[in-house]
């Protein structure tokens, strides 16, 4: 627990550390949903869940939009420079705490304000990463994972690793050196890449294939550098399609993994798959999550949400309990998240400029998950689904199935069993009853 | 040349062998730009777009839309069954003449009719195969290629190569066998697969990776089987997001380069990219070429365009002169399409129903083109774009750049460059003038 | 209640009436939510919900889709012509009584085909409608709506009363015409007009304006024609932004409306708003709703849903639990629906191809809209939104506020008001607070 | 033209003043198709296109993104405050000289920033303002419009007219009055709403129909208080669905012309159209001009354009030369924009961040707009899709046809023509055809 000093301010101070109190609470500062210590499957909540709070959205975002000034109310911002810095750090330990989190996850640039040389910039980084270490050794929350931000500097405005300017590269590389230095001194489970810039505008101007390829020299260069000073964490790369550069290289989760194939990287990295992002590529986000998991790239999740009817990243607090429930679906069946953990990458909206407003958002989105991960284990429990799919596939389990299966058929022997076998019978999907189904078990559980 | 006999019936009576007649010609039955053997560089127009007519747009659809019926005006439809399956194929050689087209393409399904068993089907199939066989003998138009409706009949419902049942797969692998077959006899350039029904609706009901995995078994047993019988032109795949299915496996270019490389078959496989195709999954034509072209997978082309105010796959002839330009420019910088080609995977509108309206469609789209290749050509010849990006990447020729190339750089040098070199510059991207410039080719070629 | 004498068929045998079981039952063939007797607010569910099937997704749809061909699997397709038409309607009264549903929806041509003329079509649809007149005298069920099916046949391919074919106008009229003699006849509560073909598929070749005009007069003479023979029902139009048609006159709400206005037309017509054809116009479904509601032209509901990442009508069966209570809101604070109902304009997936997959899908939408009921009347019986909103815009209601809603204010007052109030204080919109209530309130009613 | 004293810096060094050299030229800073004394039609060039300059993107806006930081290198931000809104002003009018533009257009917070107060803030305004009257004196350039920035700063965040405060209404009429007496004061041919920020962001906290009331209640006071100062240039709505807000009213031209009529302030406002607004609302940009122009309402455009790609606005330069014959189409068919123009609405990427790309930018936009013109008065010239059309409506000039328009006919007279007249016969819609004619027109005029 952090030490509360004569000094400190409260900056939560009209919010008590927020309890489960059961889904018939009026409490809008209670769980109804999440009891972090309730058992479910072989773990607690907490264990299951592995929230983490994003220091970028709740600790630094003011609320402007393409059109609209800061609107957000925050009681650290009366400072300013390194002191903001710490202000911040401060606030945000006191939320942890409130909320009861285990995580949480920042970019570098979040905590710490850029000097005027990059030897400057991690002078500052290096004061506030002491600091929060500090934090760290009397508090309960760990730092899920921590990443370079190589997208609001104007010296990125044509990528980062995917720069056409090598001193680009270079400056990425230096501070992508500094994030894993800083990921093994906090002890971050995992390292994250977002290529927001890494991408293109226009082809008109663009040697894709280059850029490519150094995107892959980049990564390796990072591989080898963890190796170099032993940072065990787990690399993670997060796919977005678009949004801010017009098309952006790691699109999706199939593309993605393409990309680390292609240029050997895939024994070293999993993904970290956002919800909002996987709606912008045209998924569902348990589409992004399977595809990942069939194939054991599933390493950590950004849990927010967003606007279908809207074509950029509104990264709302996750609120959907078919959302939640699927993700979760997905999630217990990959044996959980390792490593990763659900980072909710969301700011409450512009119009949600109190600082209360932090606190609501948080435990909409930690009531959604709780009860998302209930109904899943549930449906998973009494193999709702996979007694369903077992059946459905049943004729690969024997006959000229197994024989496909096996690897026994071929072009012959399939044709042979086609001649014999001029009815075919299918059976209904049945999509309609499972989603039906479904619904029972969301309201129910 | 077709041969005509005392009983054939001229199925384009009103339309004469269409000619180019240059730029200022009002004929609505000239080129006005494809001059097939005008040299635009090292090869004839004829050689450089190596166009083919897509038989089931323009010699089977009939008009209907999921709200309305047939339409269509079609001479031959006086006919049905074998016979009408015969007069389709007499009307498609007359078509092909008149326009002068060297390739066509062709389902099996489109071709002829299914029979009562698929023995029946297949001796339907042997039938009109002979007859094309024939026609082609006297004719200048080769086979682009040929592939297997799989997505018509409702045994496919839940899949060919991907359904959850195994007596499907193996008529699907009859399908394909006879399909290759069919390729070998006619001398197809290559062999397409379009996995409209191999996806999923919903994850509910659905084994993902057993369905992925069954994909990869059936390909490869396709490979195996062309070899087998010696069918040497190229295997393609045609990525599609959805439509039918809600989420289709072989998403886009990426994906599907993805599935080639995780179950290797990407030695034997490239793509078939369609303009409306690439716009439903969310990218520009170009960018599905070049991302094919650079990893060395650009096969073939279905030449199109979309409606992109529309979520469907609208399949419309290509007139966008911005599309068929950078199209052009991607495929000349391939070096040309190998044994592709330009195949017009489009369709006239349900209200353009008259039959001399397939004439003006597949004007309409040779001329596009044409134009698009010449303008590409100028473009290329000129350098402009190339001079451009040699520049904008030229720190990547020298210095810190080449090492990073090189492969000689690591972090460790690379944050000593980074914190010797404080001052970074960029340059502008130059979109807008680039733009200006595209206009200016386009207009003035 | 239908009378089965000893040749009737039971068209679903393996179906007992659908009874209402409770939350916990594990009975696919029950309601879990819908107790059509119990009281919601000051009427029954029955009463409140006016459920009503849509006889051509349920008794003439096939599974046919762009790709694909007939699937469904329906124990009247035995018959064919006019005995399909009467096994149908047999079919259909024993579904409408297994599910207790008070309402039914039909296109003309649904009911009854074409026949090779206006009058023998026409005699077809008088020997259907008679048979469905003896039906609902022993029957509990009433006809929501009929319509005219004017965008199936080949002449409306340029449009219906937009054609710029005057004989297709005319040949629109006549069919509206008699449709307006079968509301009357089978006391239809409602008439409605959906536009599928009145629209432009280019620019290029279309007199919009004349359309526009045309369209009004065609609704004059509707009107006109139902006082001349005492139809009393309410009008309705169905607005869809597209699909079929490019470009669809009847947009959303809002574009009806004005259109309404515009010619005179808006104290006949209400709309007939489809949940579908909202997310397809980019909207909410509850937006439209909510844009009809407070300018009193909400009539009735196609109650369906869409697949926000597909961009067709999927007119898939309503089971999103956020869609069905935020639609109920709507239509309770609405005071009902008046001669309206909430039809299933939803069609089960081409691959729930099994008689049964019928009554599981209304099942399934009948429990999601009931759930829907109760939420949102218990929402404003606690007035959850309404007290917030009372406070939100409390300024209104006092001050200057109450000027300017008297109509006191302009713009000097308000200025001078301006200038002496420097400080402006707005208070968080609450948004994710508000999101997590609503789960609450749904998971807890 | 500008009186360049001795202190006058020269903002734009670089650039001579951008001349026509035809379309051979490789000098990208010459028009190669704005040739602006040439004749086109009865007008010259300069009047047709009546061409703006957007102070806003041009001289404020920065280059930040949701995701970046500040990248525009401008030569005028080596100032701050007043200094820095004089510079930009003196900046400004030196482009439009150079660009030879007739016109610009500027939001009240563009031109001169906020006080400490309202009074403070219209006290910068009058500097400014004065300065630009000056600058007018002897510049060409006229003021196309003006408008009110009611969307940045947070007092907006819920909301203008329509916010949930009522002192922010008051507010936001002060600026609209102070933007009235501006526009009077540099005699303004219009002045400009744009409800960036007049929506809502979640039904579950807004009263919908008393913000439609208010916002009507505040567009009846602005034209009421321009009445009394005798401000006479013409009231313009700028529709756009979404974006900032989640939904906003005036969604687009139908939408806004339905609120008009609703409130009986039709006669009062005619639409300012943008062609990235259209395409969010899901519309071309040439059916918003079209739906606006035949009732009347087209009055000035916002030149730009969008990616289709993308779902935000991203406020290009319009290039698209199918957009700016189609938008020029309608314009001549309008008999021009009276006091409207060609504004451009338009920004440079982010990554054409030096000064000159403002140059660019324009020439390309200006060309790309000459060039739609000169292709737009060819095709009306030589009637090429007017001729089509009135044959294709041909059957509304005799017989039923013209009964129906004359309002003679009805549901008897139709119905008895429609039994008379079996075979009704439509005629190809020529789609394709068109569209070759349309590439033909563009290429060769
Ligand atoms: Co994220
Ligand atoms: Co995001
Ligand atoms: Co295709
Ligand atoms: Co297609
Ligand atoms: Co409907
Ligand atoms: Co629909
Ligand atoms: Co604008
Ligand atoms: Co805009």
């Amino acid at each position: 627990m952090v030490q509360a000093n004569s000094n400190t301010i409260n900056y939560f101070e009209s919010v008590n550390k927020v309890l489960y109190e059961g889904k018939n609470s009026k409490n809008p500062l209670a769980f109804k949903y999440y009891n972090p210590e309730e058992v479910v499957g072989n773990k607690t909540m907490r264990e299951q869940l592995r929230f983490s709070v994003a220091f970028w959205h709740t600790f630094t975002a003011d609320g402007t939009d393409p059109f609209g000034a800061a609107t957000m109310q925050r009681s650290w911002d009366k400072y300013d420079g390194m002191d903001l810095a710490k202000a911040r750090v401060e606030a945000a330990f006191q939320l942890f705490e409130k909320l009861d989190v285990p995580f949480f996850a920042f970019h570098d640039r979040d905590i710490a304000p850029e000097g005027s040389s990059l030897k400057e910039t991690n002078e500052n980084l290096d004061i506030i990463v002491n600091m929060i270490k500090d934090y760290m050794k009397t508090s309960n929350v760990k730092l899920l994972w921590n990443t370079a931000n190589m997208f609001t500097n104007p010296r990125f405005v044509h990528g980062a690793a995917t720069s056409c300017n090598a001193d680009v590269f270079a400056y990425a590389a230096a501070q992508v050196k500094k994030g894993l230095e800083t990921a093994k001194e906090l002890g971050a489970e995992n390292y994250v890449f977002w290529g927001g810039r890494e991408g293109y505008e226009t082809l008109l101007n663009t040697n894709l294939k280059l850029e490519l390829d150094n995107l892959a020299r980049f990564m390796h260069m990072a591989v080898d550098y963890a190796k170099e000073i032993g940072f065990e964490g787990q690399f993670l790369i997060e796919p977005k399609p678009k949004e801010p550069t017009t098309h952006q290289y790691d699109t999706d989760a199939a593309t993605t993994i393409s990309f680390l194939r292609q240029y050997g990287l895939d024994q070293y990295f999993k993904l970290n798959l956002e919800a909002n992002h996987a709606t912008l590529a045209g998924h569902t986000f348990e589409h992004e999550l399977r595809i990942a998991r069939v194939q054991g790239f599933l390493g950590s999740v950004d849990a927010n949400q967003g606007d279908s009817l809207l074509g950029w990243d509104t990264d709302e607090f996750p609120t959907d309990l078919y959302a939640t429930t699927l993700a979760m679906y997905e999630i217990l069946q990959n044996g959980g998240l390792g490593s990763g953990g659900l980072n909710f990458d969301a700011k409450v909206r512009r119009g949600s400029f109190e600082q209360e407003d932090l606190v609501y958002a948080h435990v909409a989105g930690m009531d959604a998950f709780a009860r998302g991960l209930k109904v899943a284990h549930k449906l998973l429990e009494d193999r709702v689904f996979e007694n369903i799919i077992d059946e459905r596939y049943g004729s690969f389990k024997e006959g000229i199935g197994l024989e496909i299966v096996e690897g026994r058929a071929n072009f012959h022997t399939l044709e042979q069993h086609a001649l014999r076998n001029p009815n075919i019978t299918n059976k209904s999907g049945r999509q309609e009853q499972l989603k039906a189904i479904l619904n029972q078990y969301i309201l129910e559980v």
